[in-house]
């Protein structure tokens, strides 16, 4: 290896060292009250060489929530296996996780702050959006979805998103039974939408048809059949 | 009446035309693409006598947003009588004038763009948000919600956002359509968490006991009876 290599990659290696302690800093209090100084601290390098790397905070900020994008990102591919309320719900354990290791963090970034809502950040947070929005299409083998689904299928994206902000704001939830109850919406505003749709109607009828009784649609669908009995007005003739 | 406080009435009157002037300019194009000459040119007065009045653009800008937000906070007021499910359809019905009305506006401001996510802008969208959440809570009659019930109606609000905004982008949904749907959303949501939690499904089974079988509750109801029994592997021994 010759020293050429050798500098090259250390080049490399130091970005990426210092994307990961400022991912973490990031991660754990707003990006505005993280400094600079507290990065370089952070890298055990020098305030001006963090600067040889990154122009600006910002700079340094965009890299991070890239690194962290493409990892949220990653988090929602999951294997055509299974039925799909237990898929959505592993998805759902790994957003949690997601948004459990990086709270303050994220918030901060969903929240859009003044340090943050750059047409950058916001193009990235639409990426996962998009993401995670085409992940789903894919388990429901849709390839071109009516507008109606689209908007569920994002609309519920969106929710998952407010359900994590709203958790991380005192964790007074189990996040457990949030990601469960996340799965069950899922199924709820699909099956909203089926109530006055055909299209919509024959895919929920597609999707239940294939969820086992013990899965987490199985068990929901139980649960309202028991529940709806109770309620006098609605009871069917 | 004298001069002086004709001079001082003329003051109140040209903000208050400034803010209207500013206000229609930011809600048909987003704020970033307005500039002080415009407003100026609008309300007939010359840049300078603009800046006599507010201090820069953002500070318009936030006076405009100050006005539409106690205008969709008052949106959201409803008079508890009929049935929720018709309660919730008009209070949806004024929500989507208000987001038809102010379209890019709205968009611009909820997506966070650079020049309109400070911590005054967002402080006044949480009040509206805040607003909404408190007339739910006082039309389910509830003083003290648990977390979960918490959750739920903070969520919800966050979900007519979001479809609201994925209106805008192409309105290719009508939106009565969306409007229905959301309140049909509310009790979906209501009714997931009900599934799991005696609390929630106490609060369920009072509401819907008071909903008529016409109205947008008891049509779902009946429309969801009529399509459960259509999936194979889910359909009650």
């Amino acid at each position: 290896m010759t020293t050429g290599v050798r500098r090259r990659m250390g080049v490399e290696e130091r970005k990426q060292q210092l994307i990961g302690v400022a991912l973490e800093l990031f991660s754990h209090r707003s990006p505005d009250e993280v400094s600079i100084d507290e990065i370089a601290a952070a890298a055990g390098i020098s305030r001006p060489l963090v600067y040889h790397y990154f122009p600006g905070k910002q700079s340094l900020y965009e890299a991070a929530l890239r690194r962290a994008a493409d990892e949220l990102a990653a988090r929602f591919v999951e294997p055509p296996h299974g039925s799909l309320g237990a898929r959505l719900l592993r998805v759902m354990g790994r957003f949690f996780d997601f948004v459990d290791d990086h709270g303050p963090g994220f918030a901060a970034l969903m929240r859009g702050g003044p340090a943050v809502g750059s047409s950058t950040t916001n193009a990235m947070i639409d990426e996962v959006r998009q993401a995670a929005y085409e992940q789903i299409l894919a388990h429901l083998e849709v390839a071109e979805p009516s507008a109606r689904l689209e908007l569920v299928v994002r609309s519920w994206v969106s929710l998952a998103e407010s359900t994590a902000l709203l958790w991380l704001d005192g964790r007074r939830v189990p996040r457990a039974e949030l990601e469960l109850q996340l799965v069950h919406d899922f199924s709820a505003l699909l099956t909203v939408s089926a109530a006055y749709d055909e299209e919509m109607a024959e895919l929920v009828i597609r999707i239940l048809a294939g969820e086992p009784a013990d899965g987490p649609f199985g068990d929901l669908v139980a649960r309202l059949a028991a529940l709806v009995p109770q309620v006098p007005a609605q009871r069917p003739a």
